[in-house]
């Protein structure tokens, strides 16, 4: 966390941002002897998560072993109270001890998080209701005009230095790539999104385009290079703008490309196509209605609208730590949900994609990229910071792999227009990846 | 109407079926002058109706124009009760008045139709809400399982000779065809539907597919064809099982197919995949919850799932006069309502297609071959039917061009899945039509 981003969070008076890195990072170690209640707890802790394959090593370096099963992974507890607060409440304190190295972990931490994933989503199949209640997940904080800001200040603006160490070198994108080959490099991958999107809102040269939540402003400057449109892009992350008029700039796009610094609800005019990626996410079920009729009133009568957001296969609570410490005010919604917002618009959904698996392979480039860097990103923030953020990379290509998340891409038009694809062979004619990127 | 089936639907005591063939084909003609009255409702209704292009022609020979409008279409009303059947219920008078020979219509049937929907249906936006009362839909009847019976048999059973004149000569196919190229004839494009959905199901020889209301067995024996799997097809219409055995029997496809007369609430078994093009119409909102159990139960943890079925953009009711006249029971879910279905099994949506304007087609080169058959139809029937008939495509045709129904194409997999394509390109590598059929 830089000293900057760190004073902004404390005028804003949340505790949103970094109450796990206020925790102590050398923590409270004892050298006690564990009571028998305490082996006991651990044990009822490890039933209640379905009896994963993994040994507990305790402060004072004695071990727990799950019965008849292979270990295949092994989480160190290094103090007594952090044992206590992963029974109050694991959810939450499995991260938090983690990040502030009061729990360390043996083993591959995207595989640990996957066995874990799926052994507590088998046993809480069986659990009493009082113990589902303890699993609290949070309902997400607003997502009203000022305090969107601040939800996307906390993540997107921590530095474009830091996220060039780990996004791909290409366009920057830190969205779900499309592996159409699974051999695909990162580049090639984020690359082909970006066509397979382009091609799926079937852009011409001279089109109009407006993009809400643009990131680093990839996809706009890709669909002028390669399509000629003419592209308004909404955000309201200033580092990110900075960045994405600086590269439009340097590849002389900016004729076509205007990155506007606002609230996609603030969006003016109307265009052949509107465009979303990884922004749904922030919006807030109760903006839903607004998306709605403003995409509605933003879209010409034949236009085309793409949104591409992670979603449920039923309505969840966010994960409450990845809600408190990474992504404040997220909710991915449910395919219903999702398609409530079509439905509030009278719109006709033309085509929804599920790409949940190309999200997995996206967050390991990631997950590789950020651990080979992971050094310098703890000189830039801290251990603690470094800690976290492998936390979250992990747990997320969990929940990708084992369907907690999906990704999907919907494709829709205005109810009435007839101006419609005759099919979708169009997107596949040839490869959506260059050959080299 | 056959004799045999007016017989049973008097014996199930229903007014369901023919009300409007026992209207009097010769309607009760006046030869009176029309009061002024009339006129005045006349130009009332069409000013309500949104003074699309239609001349009213009265039983007297006066005509009615509506003002700076190029007359594109006329009505002629044939007795003054036609009149107030008409302004007392617009919905289902209109359908069942035509039938009669009542109300006669001069231009394209088909174009009549879209051009009456498309400018009631912006009427209708001003409307005041007693207006919107008038223009009363049904809530479908009930589709428990003695009433799908009934349901089923008042249009499946109307006779396969029937649906040969006029259905595509190769795999009678009463449900939307793809027209992955605009040019293709009726049985290419119905052979293309059978091969994108097969592509769909990623069927491999071996594997074991169940389908949910089979139809004439096109499908079935296509899938055992063409990819060598076997299929258990459930239909409750004796005719059309009929026919479907013979056909495999010929082909010589009985060892891979099985026809079973039952309801598809009774499917057992476990299969690679689950199919059903063009039942969930018939299903009834409330059966959702047991359909989705059933699919959960009957597909195997890495099959997939394909439900084909006509939709709508947002809740609405069935139209009144094809409810009661033509598809009792029958309700198109809005892709919310459908999604439903798949959230509530914790099905992963992989992909959903939207083929709107495919089934505009379809019911095009349907109705042009009845038309070419109509004699033929009256003979076997009457003339009220044929006429009904005539309604039914022409209004249907109507309805997808407006957008007024849609057609979904919806895949989908247990929610654990992780056997998944990698994308859709495989469905696109070779034309689905074959080049001559």
């Amino acid at each position: 966390m830089t000293q900057n981003t760190a004073q902004k969070t404390e005028q804003t008076g949340r505790e949103s941002t970094p109450h796990v890195l206020t925790l102590p990072l050398e923590a409270a170690q004892t050298d006690r002897n564990p009571h028998n209640y305490e082996r006991w707890l651990i044990a009822k802790l490890m039933r209640m998560a379905g009896s994963p394959p993994i040994r507990f090593q305790l402060w004072n370096g004695d071990v727990i072993d799950p019965k008849d099963q292979e270990i295949r992974f092994a989480l160190h507890l290094k103090d007594p109270k952090a044992l206590y607060s992963l029974v109050a409440n694991p959810n939450l304190a499995f991260g938090d001890l983690y990040s502030a190295g009061r729990l360390d972990v043996e083993g591959d931490l995207p595989d640990l998080m996957e066995t874990l994933y799926r052994s507590v989503h088998a046993a809480r199949q069986e659990w009493p209701k009082w113990l589902d209640a303890l699993w609290r997940n949070h309902n997400p904080r607003s997502t009203g005009i000022t305090e969107a800001k601040e939800n996307i200040h906390h993540h997107y603006d921590l530095g474009n230095e830091f996220y060039q160490l780990w996004l791909d070198q290409a366009e920057m994108q830190y969205t779900c790539a499309y592996y159409e080959r699974p051999d695909l490099t990162l580049e090639q991958a984020q690359l082909a999104k970006l066509e397979h999107v382009c091609r799926k809102l079937r852009l011409k040269p001279g089109m109009t385009v407006v993009e809400a939540g643009c990131g680093w402003g990839g996809l706009a400057r890709y669909m002028a290079r390669h399509y000629g449109v003419k592209v308004h892009s909404y955000n309201i992350s200033r580092e990110q703008l900075v960045y994405a008029r600086e590269q439009a700039r340097q590849q002389q796009l900016d004729h076509l490309v205007e990155y506007v610094e606002d609230d996609y609800r603030n969006i003016k005019g109307q265009y052949d196509a509107f465009v979303s990626i990884g922004m749904l996410e922030h919006v807030g079920k109760e903006n839903y209605p607004a998306l709605s009729a403003l995409i509605k009133r933003s879209l010409k009568p034949d236009g085309i609208a793409l949104l591409h957001s992670i979603g449920r296969n039923r309505p969840m609570l966010m994960n409450a730590w990845i809600e408190k410490r990474i992504f404040p005010g997220a909710y991915p919604p449910s395919i219903g949900e999702f398609m409530e917002i079509c439905e509030q618009g009278d719109f006709s959904v033309l085509d929804v994609e599920n790409l949940r698996l190309h999200y997995a392979q996206t967050l390991s480039h990631w997950m590789d990229r950020f651990t080979e860097n992971q050094d310098q990103v703890s000189e830039m923030y801290d251990e603690h910071f470094t800690r976290a953020w492998r936390m979250y990379l992990a747990g997320s290509i969990a929940a990708f792999r084992t369907g907690s998340l999906q990704l999907f891409q919907v494709v829709f038009t205005h109810g009435a227009n007839n101006q419609l694809p005759q099919s979708r062979q169009d997107l596949y004619t040839t490869p959506a990846a260059p050959e080299q990127a």
